[in-house]
């Protein structure tokens, strides 16, 4: 029987609706470059041909290493046209994390950018699933063409215009994997459904007060989760993408008066390089509304979120992981809050919240998954649920069983439940840092700290920064007789990974602090770093 | 193995959520009482308690027969809870079709108010399924209470307070069954799922503005399309709910200013009271924004359009069927057309538009499925399908196969495309006379003037009415011999049918207009009726 009531989720159609409704409507600007929503259909069909032409099936992964272009924009929509899995590669690793993603993926074809080609030109030999590079030269970049690999206008030339349904088959398919900054060394893929991706645009749209007026600053990258799926909810509604190569704060002042920005996602350091930029100044306001910001990646300060409402932003503060499709909950202001001095406003503001419409309620929990105590002081581990939860991670059933256990997803985020029912972040049961919205995972930094021959022991934390919200710190035990300079370690692991992680300190000392079990207490490292902060920022 | 990645789609889950993040929010008002959303919840699982404490099982069919009072409202999520299947009947109806109702959707349980219960209490015996009838006596209605029946009190005190999870096994399951006005003479009774409950509740969030500072008022009767989805919709946001017994248009305004509404859905023959009534003024706005009034039922002509506009109103005009949850399309208003002059922008707007998020695109096709040219002017049938449309026909699979050929809903509404994509509707394939948002099969009319022992034929079509929209005229061939009054008709007709129902004119004519195949010709006789109409209402 045609399922003349069903119609499988996908991303899919939120394009082709709005290229129906607003074909002759901006749909995405980027330096010189307009598209219409007819055009942003047209190009993401050419590529899907172009992609099929290029020997890709159902369920194939194409990789894109690439800054928010709009080719970029447009992968998310044609990849999973055909149906492929598309993976957007955080353009900040190192050419070692690239190639392990390139291979844990089995990707079939990478899409890159000329400017990134340099820090992948050596790990694209021998990859045993990697068919073909295609290479974007994005005159904007500074970075001239690659000679040495398919270009990406022969790559489109394969393609046609030859319609393609926006539709699919299931709507439980794998729409993209996710890579994790990985917490135990190496990196996680995380599998998104066409249904997740649909449901959890639909809540971001909502909870991000998006309207077809809407002008999108693309300040988040779209590679965190898919851009938190704001790169299908924003098309959903039919507003406007701009697109932007790199989020420094004078580009983004300089977009948002130029093209009358409404809404943008950043982390807290965004915001931060935002307010302290010789040109900020008042947001501008559509119509009477305000601008909307929404924000995550780390617990914004509150200092900051007064400062940005001084400037006229709504702050949406949302919370969430690559595993919940970025944010699962937000702190929704309730309306006694208005009447609430500033100071403790900002307070309750700064909280992680609720679950999102269309997500299962967040629960904190002790080790045996009962509820907290909703005390406000009762630690316990944050866990989800549901359709803006992950399938699991790719190619890693180990890691998806004990993320799921209890039939939770474990989030390793440790907070607290308070009693409005709101939660709040404490600290990461795993000890990521988040550096820039970047998370850095201790373990893989230790892990290339002891690689160095005088290294005995490695224990990195997250010490305070006033522009990337926390920054590693590293404390090394050398081992007998050896010895080792910090400025040498710190240089042995830019070596080995994303110049972001190396710690910016290396101490050495003489011995860790340890349990009686071995195990090295790290929050006696931290909190002498942290104690002295006027303000908390979890 | 759990399903972590998957929560079944159900409105269930939106009430769950607003009771947990703005439990002391006032969620519903009527007359001198204010429910919080806390305490929604907890009348809620009551209520649920005390179905299940009367033996409702899952799948049994629940009936309420209310105006659009709190506990009709509370109906719309307890009966789905447990989960069972809501019937909303129209409280317009006579008590021989709500006794059609009652006995062919098998309900088990009959709540009903009591200033209505004089309509039904002669059909209440003997209906084989029906196990209970529960009477709520509205100290409001006028009406006294009813002694022969159950109380609401006696009914609710069954239940208890004992939580019941906000989750559904299946979201292709049954949440409630509306019954259309049956345009081949019986009404049928449409089924919604609890996946397109949910999915349509959330685009009716996001076409009419709603946030979480929504005051809606319940002028558009719950009976119709469970209120078209803004049941759930509203609950889902966090927005308060004002009851209305009736939308006269007097207390309309009344409780607009009492309440600070900022929404309201209205089909235009309420809005053409509300326009023309005394106490018509501006309407609020809520920080600036516009009060939004969300019309559908009938196409709204541009005079009406240009009135609320007028009044402060946003007009969003959407267009739908029973079958299609409601609203299924939306006039979506293009940037450019804030330039045009007024008289041509709600010419626009008055059109039928194109497919809400979250719907299939609609289409226009001729006899063979194939789409009409788009050229404003070529009529065909409008057809629709996917998570907005009904699973189908209750205990009618004939009628749901014939509705679902070819793999699309026929809405028999035709219509035209225009150029731009939206569609218009230009006249009702199925002759369904619209009045007061009311729909009358002229099938079901001529089949009671049939009954009459002089009336030999009859034929009944839609004839303009300026504060109805439309309302039925008959046209009726005697018996040889026989004689009759057409007051004496009027009568035989309000005797058997809603009072609403009945012809306003009966003509007695010698001959009806027919094919050479013995069809009668209606457009011969509703041509004349509409041509002299300084615009068409199409």
């Amino acid at each position: 029987m045609t399922k003349v009531s069903i119609t499988e989720l996908t991303p899919g159609t939120m394009l082709e609706r709005s290229a129906d409704v607003f074909g002759s409507k901006t749909a995405i600007v980027y330096e010189h470059t307009a598209l219409t929503y007819e055009e942003f259909r047209q190009a993401t069909i050419r590529t899907a041909r172009a992609l099929l032409a290029s020997g890709v099936r159902p369920g194939d992964r194409v990789a894109y290493l690439m800054p928010n272009l709009p080719e970029m924009l447009i992968a998310h929509f044609a990849v999973p046209l055909i149906p492929a899995v598309l993976v957007a590669i955080n353009t900040r690793l190192s050419g070692p994390e690239i190639e392990y993603i390139l291979d844990h993926s089995g990707a079939s074809i990478l899409v890159v950018d000329s400017a990134l080609h340099p820090v992948v030109a050596d790990h694209l030999d021998g990859r045993p699933e990697l068919r073909e590079v295609v290479v974007l030269h994005d005159p904007a970049s500074g970075a001239g063409p690659v000679a040495s690999h398919t270009s990406f206008d022969e790559f489109v030339a394969r393609g046609s215009d030859e319609p393609l349904p926006f539709a699919v088959d299931d709507e439980e398919r794998t729409i993209s994997i996710n890579y994790t900054s990985g917490t135990t060394g190496r990196p996680k893929g995380v599998m998104y459904s066409h249904r997740g991706g649909y449901l959890n645009a639909i809540a971001e749209l909502i909870h991000s007060n998006h309207v077809p007026e809407s002008v999108y600053l693309w300040t988040l990258p779209m590679f965190h989760c898919n851009g938190w799926c704001t790169t299908w909810a924003v098309t959903a509604i039919g507003g406007t993408h701009i697109c932007l190569r790199a989020p420094e704060p004078g580009a983004i002042w300089k977009a948002i008066r130029e093209h009358g920005v409404t809404h943008l996602n950043a982390a807290p350091t965004v915001l931060v390089s935002m307010v302290n930029h010789p040109d900020a100044g008042p947001l501008p306001q559509r119509d009477g509304n305000p601008f909307v910001v929404t924000t995550a990646g780390a617990p914004p300060s509150p200092t900051i979120i007064a400062q940005m409402n001084e400037l006229g932003a709504k702050m949406v503060h949302v919370y969430g992981l690559t595993e919940t499709y970025g944010p699962y909950s937000i702190c929704e202001p309730q309306p006694e809050w208005a009447d609430v001095p500033l100071e403790e406003r900002v307070r309750l503001m700064a909280r992680q919240g609720v679950a999102f419409i269309g997500a299962d309620p967040i629960r904190v929990v002790d080790e045996d998954m009962n509820d907290v105590p909703r005390d406000g002081e009762t630690m316990g581990e944050v866990v989800m649920r549901g359709n803006n939860v992950m399938k699991g991670y790719h190619d890693d059933a180990d890691a998806t069983e004990r993320a799921f256990r209890g039939g939770w997803f474990h989030s390793g985020d440790l907070g607290v439940w308070h009693p409005d029912g709101y939660i709040q972040l404490r600290d990461r049961s795993k000890d990521i840092i988040i550096s820039g919205g970047e998370n850095i995972s201790t373990i893989e930094v230790e892990q290339a700290i002891v690689s160095h021959d005088a290294v005995l022991e490695a224990a990195v934390v997250a010490m305070p920064h006033e522009k990337w919200g926390e920054r590693p710190i590293a404390y090394v035990t050398l081992k007998p007789g050896a010895s080792a300079e910090p400025d040498e370690i710190i240089v042995h692991v830019r070596d080995r990974l994303a110049h972001f992680k190396a710690p910016d300190v290396v101490e050495i000392v003489d011995q860790l602090p340890k349990t009686s079990t071995g195990k090295i207490q790290k929050f006696v490292l931290r909190e002498p770093l942290w104690a002295n902060r006027e303000t908390r920022i979890n």
